[in-house]
Parts: structure tokens; sequence; C-alpha cells
């Protein structure tokens, strides 16, 4: 991060907080094997444990039920099996029922087979479709196993917040399970494990603040038990074999801390975010551009305060990203497309969005330390898009009459 | 660790170097996604491509052919698939055949069914079993699909060297695949993953000097692939999805280039083992302990030169790890057991060592930062121990008289 860049792409990895990287630091100069009974072995174990009880309490979880991963998509490959005892009796679950608008790493379903797995559509407005996943419900074969929902607390594009805690009740009712995607709702609203009703959570430590490559699987409920996806060791009560990353885990732990305690400054982003909303219409209008051109997706319903993605009719999100970066302005289309390329997101599509706003769309998301001078870069910028933009329009309006 | 102690559990995990921390530090200075396209993207997109090359230059293979994950316990698990594909075209493995010395992780056998693991048995000395081995490639059947063979270069506990180059070429000749544990190898012997012959190679980074929680699966033949076991993103060419534990792959990259370059540093830390070894005898006799009830596992074979695993004929393990600790001292019982207890060696009982001697195995294992220092207090150690071993046979002794 170089200072005279506007770094708004939180949602894709927030910047290291200064805690997290203090709290590294000194896991560093601590050497040893938390599965060693030497003095260093149980250093590195109290620095562990101390970082589960951080988790746990972000999340209002019991320390016991924190299992450390290389981060949310081994905690979904983990969370999401099929295979499941309750207080040492199996369960098993038949059908994995998915938000279409699902991170891919929950997309994936896990240890469920492909056939296993069925989309839960969700409205235009990006909110679940509660009919359609009550009529799933009802058509549920509980002969053949319980039903499993993975449903996401907060999307990683839009920032809209789903009801988890009303979907859990009617699967609960079923007899079923449900694992949460809380990446993106921690540190930005309050995420109470118990209060959702959910079996399984999971976390990213780099959404918050934390370093990347290390996440956890919550499980909330004490009698619930998994099979490990990686054996070989008797790690994490035998959940999760392989030596624990003692650095990232202590990074973790330092920025849960942090993001539980910061409530005043989620009031901050907020506002940061409101402001820069507000200023998207005027930018636009002042350049010329109709205010229909401008849409912002999921403003009718609840979203998480750091996130807006919008799209600019006419306006090619590569070619936004691109001249954005240019401008010093780090924002992103959609999920970090792991490929490297600028990719169509299932999200606005499972949301019926039209092709011509998708290929648009423009995420902006703020964090811990996003700054006023943050969003007057970003719409310096935005300003200068949209002038060029108005200007190509114009070109081409001429060159066609 | 604290300066005091002399820290001799290398093979359980090895202090950070300096270089690593170094690394990291800069790493964490950085923020971004690698995946994101932005500036800030592509800047920790190539730390995470530095790391691959110097990853890859420890073992002379191809940078592309390097797999990032959490550890060699995931390494293995993602390795050791019956699926795989060459050059495109599907030829699975039906039965994999794994050293009974070797590690929990390659033990649990990966993605194979228990069914299709068999076990290969190793000699008193603890080197493979060559005839018995043959026999059972022999036996294999090629119609039900090609053998796999998991093999370690060099024991954990032991530090004992397995003929690799030369199983590999049985291997080969049955059309079959190889994956190599060399964790303990590398940084102790030259590790060449083209001579060896092997398709897949496994590396931990916290062995060498790097941080604990990043590894690496080394793909030798860019012709082979695997089905990834972490699935739901497209990281590291779509054959391990997640977010890249950036830090941990900075440190670990900073650390194999390290313990490339530090050939003069093995040869001093052969000189220390060996001279510890070499008192071991003298400090017994001088305490009146016979000669016969010290024993050196792996003596009269090839093993890397940091490690030396010993018991002596009434000295409990257990006890004496504790006596060390209390005294400074940190050694093992063999691997670091996960669950914190001392429990018996896997790799002792293939070696069919008399329950005696491995109940008290004792392993001192030296790396990059180890001193004569060390030694001394250790030798310091180990002399009190035996002194009130031969006091107490000699209570009993009288007891029973």
């Amino acid at each position: 991060m170089t200072d005279n860049r506007a770094y708004l792409d939180y949602n894709a990895s927030a910047p290291l907080r200064p805690a997290s990287r203090k709290a590294m630091s000194a896991a560093m100069e601590v050497c040893g094997n938390a599965s060693s009974v030497h003095f260093e072995g149980r250093t590195v174990k109290a620095i562990v444990e101390r970082a589960r009880r951080q988790v746990a309490a972000l999340v209002n979880a019991n320390p016991e039920g924190v299992i450390f991963t290389s981060g949310a998509t081994e905690a979904a490959n983990l969370g999401l099996a099929p295979q499941i005892s309750s207080g040492g009796v199996h369960r098993d679950a038949s059908k994995l029922y998915v938000l279409e608008t699902e991170h891919p790493c929950v997309l994936a379903g896990g240890r469920f087979k492909p056939d296993d797995i069925v989309p839960v559509p969700v409205l235009s407005n990006g909110l679940v479709d509660t009919e359609a996943f009550d009529g799933l419900l009802e058509a549920h074969d509980e002969e053949a196993g319980a039903p499993f929902l993975a449903c996401q607390l907060a999307n990683s594009e839009t920032g809209i917040i789903q009801p988890v805690a009303e979907l859990a009740q009617k699967v609960r009712f079923k007899g079923g399970y449900v694992l949460c995607d809380a990446v993106q709702a921690v540190g930005r609203i309050p995420v109470d494990a118990k209060a959702l009703n959910v079996d399984f959570l999971i976390l990213s430590a780099h959404k918050i603040g934390g370093p990347s490559g290390v996440g956890a699987l919550i499980k909330v409920h004490d009698v619930l038990d998994i099979t490990p996806a990686i054996a070989g060791g008797g790690q994490e009560k035998n959940r999760r074999a392989g030596t624990e990353n003692v650095v990232g885990i202590a990074g973790f732990g330092a920025a849960a801390e942090e993001a539980l305690s910061e409530a005043g400054n989620i009031d901050r982003i907020v506002a940061l975010r409101d402001s820069l909303s507000d200023r998207l219409a005027p930018i636009c209008a002042a350049n010329g551009l109709s205010a229909d051109r401008l849409i912002v997706f999921g403003q009718d319903v609840l979203r998480i305060g750091n996130t807006i993605m919008f799209a600019v009719d006419g306006l090619k999100a590569e070619t936004a990203l691109i001249a954005f970066d240019l401008d010093g302005v780090s924002v992103s289309s959609g999920s970090a497309c792991s490929s490297g390329k600028v990719g169509k997101s299932h999200v606005l599509e499972a949301m019926n969005v039209q092709a011509g706003h998708a290929r648009g769309a423009i995420r902006v998301s703020l964090g811990w330390n996003s700054t006023e001078a943050d969003i007057e870069k970003f719409c310096h910028a935005f300003d200068r898009i949209t002038k060029r933009l108005a200007d190509m329009l114009k070109e081409e309006m001429s060159g066609a009459a």
C-alpha cells in the first residue's frame, strides 16, 4: 500500500491492522511446534489458544468450537460435508441448499456430490426468494437425510444482508443444518453465532484486517461433529490435521479483538460510504450523463455499511478498473477473480441484472483505515472517467447523426 | 525462544530465520489480494511468484510445478489422490504403497480409500525392505490401475535416508507414480526433484526456518495433473482454492533461498550432531551405566546430519523429556505428537525395536541456529539425568537384594 493511493477494495483483502502486525511479529519471535510438550511448544500453544478465544468472542461462540483453517475456502470445504454426527450419532445430510449468490467457495459445495447441491434463487433485489426456498424445503425428502443450508450473512459484492436467522429457523424445524458464511459480515455488523441459530460459521482473517491465508470454521453447537477434510494429525482436536499457522492465527486473533471493539469506527465508515454514494449521481449529472444511467445494486434492501456496488450504463468495468488504477484508486468488479481477469458477476446474474449493467459493475469497499481523502480521490477519478464516457457517447451520437 | 535455553527440536519446528522474518515483515506492509487486477493485487502476486521461484530452486523443480498449501499435511492430502491425469488423459492409480515409517500425514493416505492403502515394511535398520517391496510391485494388478508409492526421503524421527530414486525407478517401470516426502531432507541434504525421478514432492516451510502453516506440493512433471482437494477458487492455477497465505509464503521463499545457499552451515551442524553423539556413551559410562544400555537408532545406515535418536534402557522418554525441559533443553520423543502426549513411535515399531528401547526414544534435532553451547547444555542435562537413572537402578538393585 502506498500512501498516495486510495485502496477501496477491503472486501477483497483489507490492509493489515497494526494490532495484527504486532501480534504476528511477536509470534515470529517464538519457535516451536504447538504439539510439542516442552516450554517452546507450550508457548506456541498459548498463542494459538489466545487467538481462539479472541476469534470466538467476535461472534459470541465457544472457543472450543473454533477450528482454525487456511482460510474461509478451506473452512467451507470442511464444514460443507454430508457426514455429520450429533452427540456421537450419525445424522447425515442428503441435500445441500445453496443461495445462488454465495461465494464460489461455498457454491462449490464442499464435500457434497454435485448432484446433491440444490441452488436457492434470489429475488431481483438480491434477497433470498423465501417462497422458492419454502417450496424446496417442503419438497425435501427427509427419509434420505437432513437438509443442509448454506447461506451467507452479507454478500461480498453487493453487501446485501440475508435474513439468516429466519431461514435457519425453517431448516431447524426440518431437523436440518445451516452453515453461514459470515466472512464479509463480521466487523461490519454485529454477528452472534447463537442468535443466528446456525450450526457452522465460516470466517476469514484478511477481510477484517488480519493476514490472508487463515480463517476458521466455527462449530456453534458442541454436540455436532464433522469428519476432517485433511487427515493425518491430531491438531484442532482431530478436526483439522497440520501444524498450525501460528503467526497467521496470532494476527487473526488480534484483528478479531480489534474488530469487535470498534463500533465507533463502523459508524465512521458507513458515513464515508454514504458520502461517496451520495456523490455518484451529481458527478454523473455534472458530466451530462442522464440520471437513469447510474444504478446502485441492492440499494433498497439492508446492506453492510462499507460496501457499494454500482454501474454506469455504457461504462465497462474492465475499462473503469484500469482507469481507476491509473488514477491511484483500487476498486474491483465484484469478487476478486482468481484468474486475474474481470469476469461477469454470478451474483448480479442471479439477481437478473441486465447484461449492460452487470458488465459495468464496480465495487467499492471500505474498512478500518479508510479516510475522507480516499473518497475524494475516488470521486476525482470517477469525475474524469464519467467525463470521458460522456465525451465518447457524444462522439458516438454525432457519428451516428 | 529464550536465550538461555537449548532448543534441539528442529525436526518438530525450526526457529524462524532472520531472512524469513524480514520477508514476512515486508509482506505485511503490502495490502491486497493476489487475484485483484489493481496495483496492490499485482504487488501481492509478485511476492507470491518470487517465493514460488525460490522454493522451486531449493529442489531443482520448475516454478510452475509449485502448489502452495497450508503445510505438508495438506500437500500430502492433495498429492495422494487416485485420480491423476497425464497430458490430459486420465490414468488413475489403484493402490497406494506407503512405507510403514512415513509421517502420519502420508500414512493417512490422502484421498485413497483405506482399503487401497498397502503398507511397505522396513528392515530393522530402518531402510525399506526392497525384497518385500519388489514382491508387492510384482503382485500389483496393473489392469486395476497404476501403482502409487509414497516414500519419504528422510525420516523425521531417526533421520534415516531412503533410496528414493532406486524405488522410484521400479515404480516407473510399472508405469506408476511416486510422491516423496522431502520435508526433513531439504536443507539437510541436496534434494533434486528431477534426479529423484519422482512425480510429486511435499515440503514444509517451518522445518527449514520458515513459518509454520505453509508448505507446498511440487508437481515435478508438467504433464501430470491432480484434482484439487479444496475447490471454489482458481488460485494456484485451479489446483488449490483459497486466498494465498502471502506473509507465510514470503517467509517460506526466503527460508528456501537461505537453506539452499548454506552448504557450509550443514557441515557445521553435522559436526555438532556428531560431537553430541560421541559424548553420549562416555556420559553413560561415567555414571556407571553399562555400554549396552545406550542404543542409537539408524546408526548403521545413511542419516541426515542434524538428527540423532537414541534411548537409554531404563529411562522413559516421558520422564527424560520433562527433566530435559526443566533443565532448559527442548528435545522430543519422535514426532511432535499432536495430542500433546508422549506416544509410542510407529517408526521404531516398524523397525521392530524392542518395547523397552522404543519407550525411551529421545530425538535430538539441530538446525541453522544451533550452537556448541546448545550441545553443552544438552550434555550437562543428560549427565544429570543418567546420574539419577543410575542412582535409581542402584536403589532398585539394593531393594531387590
